[in-house]
């Protein structure tokens, strides 16, 4: 059974409550912009691109279900909708992407002559529903790709991945990015086990990750950060991939802290490194990662679980939220919904200068 | 103010209970052999130099203010009660090593026709006091090699150092290894910083590490596990130094898992990697680090902290204790109360075919 974290249908929107995971699975109704904002400030949603597509989400649902509205009331309406859903995680970028994007449409669209109030509606929630698509289609592609990637000089047999954070249903619209590819290699029945490092000090991949596993029945270990070189070494592993929050012009990646560890180990142990991401998470207005600031972000989350102190009291703490991996350790490649390019060959990919291999 | 978890003067032991740090510092009494084999049993003492020392000394103790006894009857004595001992905690090879060491001395001596019942006992405790001694001095040479090893090319300023795991006062009779190296450092004026790992799953570096640099005020920074590269890349680490679990006859070193991640890291950024154990911690009957059985450890220890469950539900775990860290990754030296020797070295070093830089 396929892991839905995001249940929509017109009219209807129902979101997993990540707040309760891994302990227990509840759906909660969204059904109005101030619902969707509610979720996400709250964060019973989280992931970027999930965020943003939740927060769309619950205007196309209260559009649907709403009062029949005036052309310049509706304009305003989504208008207003739109920045008020950004003010519920300023930081989460695709929310905002997203919102000026829509924005734009509406604006655009509603100054055709020939359109009805009706008409504008539905072409937003149309267009809120075409992302939602996209994000999942693009996923699976990424994850097919990825899996005939990693597959391709190996003709038969089963491969072993290890992957960090979490990049699966729970952070984009389904299916996911390096998760995607692991769910590939599943379906494809090649794949014999994905390791998932716990991931601190958030734990994503002790929470969300091992439970997405879980559900899905996808054969799974959990193992400690600490652990990834040992298990590089004893365990097999056939290809690292990872997802990412940004990957710049030459490669450079930057991801959950830990990543660039996992490269330096995989190339230690002479195993491939790929990462995973649509291309909408590619910015080729940097140059490369020195130019990526980075996140720190409170001691807290990191000195204490679940409400209880672990660390000594009085300890200082540093508590990077991501690191940059140089593209030279991005040795499989970066895996997009357009195809696997080497980081040498992702700028002119994306602008076209290139198919995909 | 130097902590000192392990309070001793003829007649009378005190020990830190380690199971209430890091959020308590409470001093309890050991008067009898049976309160220190339930220290040991209980955790409240850990650390295999540690526990031998304070299994010795409840002994120590007891003979001291206990009834005189008739020759035979001390030496059945001594010997029943560090047969007891070694069964609180099996596996900590140092508690056997003594007891065996220990009963041999006490059955010879009780052979010698001149000798007293009180000269005898005296000698006992005096066997035990010089372990005692002999444990913390030794750690100070370590700490003093390797405090003059690592500044060896540094004419002057302060280093910043990366540990793992705990090695201090609360691992051994006093001062410890590779925190012991640190502290020296510290001493001297000569250290800038220490970052230490939290060292999952067991948190030893967030629980005791810290606790230890907190109660000395030596700088020192908490970092997770997957922060050591970028912290290397960052923070300008000087050197790496890190205990040992055992040191095989070419260097090969098990220590605690993430050992080995280190070394790689530290190999990829060109910072010195340093191991610092005692000589006793060198095991010369094994040619390589293949010949050592990794130790594999409850799933629970990973997915629970402090009983609350924060991995999925139903998810495999892979939990190996320690790693084996190759000799070619040990490029600082691995520092012993001899001196600090390369790995291709130690052999001859420890058999007296080479003396000391």
């Amino acid at each position: 059974m396929t892991l839905e974290a995001i249940r929509y249908r017109a009219g209807s929107l129902q979101i997993l409550n990540q707040l309760l995971l891994p302990h227990q699975t509840a759906f909660e109704s969204i059904t109005s912009v101030q619902e969707g904002w509610e979720a996400i400030k709250s964060m019973k949603v989280r992931g970027a691109p999930a965020i943003a597509i939740v927060g769309c989400l619950s205007l196309a649902v209260e559009l649907k279900n709403g009062p029949q509205r005036e052309r310049d009331e509706l304009v305003t309406f989504v208008c207003d909708s739109l920045n008020h859903l950004v003010t519920a995680r300023p930081t989460a970028v695709n929310m905002s992407k997203a919102a000026a994007e829509l924005a734009e449409f509406v604006v655009q669209q509603s100054k055709e002559d020939n359109v009805s109030t009706q008409t504008l509606q539905e072409s937003v929630i149309g267009w809120i529903e075409e992302m939602l698509e996209k994000d999942v289609s693009d996923n699976k592609k990424i994850g097919n790709f990825g899996a005939q990637h990693i597959l391709s000089g190996i003709s038969q047999g089963k491969v072993t991945i290890l992957t960090h954070c979490n990049t699966g249903s729970l952070a984009t619209a389904g299916y996911g990015t390096a998760l995607g590819v692991v769910r590939s290699l599943h379906s494809m029945g090649r794949l014999a086990r994905v390791f998932c490092t716990e991931t601190r000090p958030y734990n994503q991949g002790a929470r969300l990750t091992a439970y997405e596993l879980v559900f899905e029945e996808i054969p799974a270990t959990l193992i400690t950060d600490s652990m990834v070189s040992i298990a590089m070494k004893e365990k097999g592993i056939s290809a690292v991939v990872v997802g990412a929050d940004r990957v710049v012009a030459n490669g450079d990646t930057a991801n959950k802290v830990g990543t660039y560890q996992l490269a330096i180990g995989a190339k230690h142990h002479k195993i491939p490194f790929y990462v995973a991401a649509p291309s909408t998470s590619c910015d080729l207005s940097l140059e490369s990662g020195r130019e990526i600031v980075i996140e720190e972000r409170p001691a807290q989350e990191l000195t204490d679980i679940n409400g209880a102190r672990i660390a000594a009291p009085g300890i200082d703490v540093w508590n990077p939220a991501f690191d940059v991996t140089p593209h030279e350790l991005i040795t499989g490649g970066i895996i997009t919904e357009l195809g696997v390019f080497l980081p040498s060959e992702l700028q002119a990919a994306l602008t076209g200068r290139l198919t995909a291999l």
